[in-house]
């Protein structure tokens, strides 16, 4: 039987019938007590001779490699392509088994909070006619011979459920952009985590609540997931989030920036190294790494963007941001058709691809806001990963489209 | 004022700033023992002077009309085309509330269970290569110049995360069939729940985890949804679903039908009449609407799934019906990439189109096995609606594409 244990590869998956004994001496480097007195092994799942990897290689941080280097020896790393190639084997490091713990705990986390908050949840569909967000690229196909596209966001359809006499709503599922974006943060698929609200005087009462689901959401995973975030931090080490809720207009924002040095221009977008620099900004002045950002130029915004009623410039829309980059985009919703049309019309958005949804206005419709943030985000950046790919377990961005 | 708030349409939205009195004397018919003394009203959201139509008709049972028609009145039917035309004002019904509601209610209970049990939640792509369920027809689109295809399930991804160590996970989300089904039971987009899990002896485990689950599911529906069930069974009469769990081997299900008088292929599928018929035979022998038929044909099977040990002419697997139709497909799957690979050929499926998956069994895999339900038609049947474009808040079908 030893001849045949030993024969076994690595990583196969194996059935042991056994006795449990208590032994005469326990073995120092053993984590158990007892031992099992092996009386028949059979192996269920047989691993092949060479794996694409070792675990042990794929669970090494880059640290412990440039350690070893500089005593002369050259560890193996594995990089990210590799480990997606066999991305089975990759999923068995601590790391990963962690990474997709903790997502799950933010999926759960996300739904907890909003249960008891009286949100129900609804399915919106992924097959569309139109566009929602006017920038990013959408991928289209054929639908019984109509032409579809798959929806960028649930956004057009969330609303409809507030129009449809449901208050708060919110929405997880995949979300597609069919951006040739080769950022560390763009995928073409993720998992949208929407909310959808009535808002009984302004849209203050969405980032009240984005403030305390996210607050919520992070005690709870430092909290729940101890052992996980160790284990991450062992291969990919990283600082634990200050999340504080701090809240600053976009002038504020824009204020902090020029008195820095930038040159801002006060109702364009920030771009990607504004936004690192205002975190950092905000993290020394305020001691937090969460942040919402609001009262945006309006310009910049989707087309379905509620104005701010003092000056229109400006609308009741907000950004949040973690680590310095954007997690969440939120706001206050137009609710009446004419405005809407004229809106869309002006954002360069052709209105019959979207009448339905301007139609679902005429029949009476609240005030109401929310807001959307992409999962693999929130968990890149909540664990300071430095890449989007490692937080999906199956990734799809130009060029991957398996496993 | 009283002027100003007569002029209000219908199904506007208003804001009301008023003072609450206790006043002298009840109305009969006020839910209220106050009285608010209204001070302010602002339209918030006017709705269009007509109504596609009225909250009244679109909330009438059709034994209400029949009734009505017995004494000569003809009262408004809306029909379905036009409810979903104008799906803001039917979602106000408080059917529509309810049934809503309900699935809702299902989600939660599905992953609230599962949670309990130690399942993670893991999310899959939906932009794959190729195809997972052999019979169905796919959707396909472009993906950065490589051809690609909407997922027909989870399946695959799913079990390369059980693979990958992940012991029990499910997943919960839109899963696409281009089928030109035009039949009460069928979505171009609906809901999957999909379960899948390491099996340490054989694939009841993962039936004993349906009758769990499902029992669990509808006894919590029925407590927690009182109000919802009444309404919907006001406007939906229904009979509450008898859910005593039973198992029968395929081959006693086929005698059972030739008992009755079919003509049944031992080792063939079971169509509609079929499956509707050993419903009834069930319900009237065993007194349930809930139950599993397992052990089917291998043949009528997709190539994944396990056959039997002691006859390769059957498999470890299984479907749960529910009022005579099927709501689960599940069982155990195969996890050898050698048995893997000449079943897909002998399924007819193109191995190239799959071979990430297949190697995915390659590095060591467990056995294991798990099934996937259709939220819709779920609550379809629970709910004893006769057509599933019902369940989904936005249904996709051939020619439907809004809203």
């Amino acid at each position: 039987m030893v001849k045949f244990a030993s024969g076994i590869t690595k990583e196969s998956y194996v059935d042991i019938e056994g006795i449990v004994i208590v032994p005469d001496e326990v073995c120092k480097r053993a984590t158990q007590q007892v031992d099992i007195e092996v009386r028949k092994i059979y192996c269920v799942g047989r691993s092949a001779n060479v794996l694409p990897f070792s675990i042990e290689d794929a669970s090494r941080s880059d640290a412990e490699i440039e350690k070893a280097l500089e005593v002369g020896e050259q560890l193996v790393h594995v990089n990210q392509d590799t480990r997606l190639n066999h991305r089975v084997v990759d999923l068995r490091t601590q790391a990963k088994q962690a990474i997709f713990s903790v997502e799950s705990e933010v999926l759960k986390l996300f739904r907890q909070f909003l249960w008891n908050e009286d949100f129900r949840e609804i399915n919106t569909p992924k097959l569309t006619t139109g566009t929602s967000e006017g920038g990013a690229a959408v991928f289209t196909l054929d639908y019984k011979k109509q032409p579809a596209c798959l929806a960028q966001s649930p956004q057009l359809h969330k609303q409809m459920a507030v129009c449809g006499d449901f208050g708060r709503v919110f929405v997880t599922g995949p979300v597609f952009r069919a951006e040739d974006s080769y950022t560390h943060r763009h995928l073409c698929e993720f998992t949208g985590l929407d909310v959808e609200m009535r808002i009984k005087k302004d849209y203050s009462e969405v980032m009240d609540l984005v403030d305390r689901l996210f607050v919520e959401m992070f005690d709870k995973l430092n909290e729940r997931c101890k052992q996980e975030l160790e284990a991450i931090n062992k291969q990919y080490p990283f600082k634990p989030l200050k999340y504080k809720p701090k809240r600053l207009t976009f002038e504020q924002g824009i204020k902090m920036l020029k008195d820095a040095g930038f040159e801002v221009d006060p109702l364009g977008d920030l771009n990607t190294e504004m936004e690192r620099t205002l975190g950092k900004l905000v993290e020394e002045k305020y001691g937090t790494e969460f942040f919402i950002l609001h009262r945006y130029p309006l310009a910049v915004r989707p087309f379905y963007t509620m104005p701010c009623s003092d000056n229109k410039a400006y609308s009741n829309a907000f950004d949040v941001f973690l680590r310095g980059e954007e997690i969440i985009s939120g706001g206050q919703r137009v609710h009446s058709p004419e405005l809407l049309e004229s809106r869309a019309k002006e954002c360069g958005i052709n209105i019959k691809t979207i009448s339905t949804y301007i139609d679902s206005f005429r029949y009476g419709a609240p005030r109401h806001g929310g807001f959307g943030a992409g999962l693999e985000r929130v968990v890149m950046l909540f664990l300071n990963l430095d890449n989007i790919r490692m937080t999906p377990m199956f990734p799809r961005y130009p060029g991957r489209l398996t496993p």
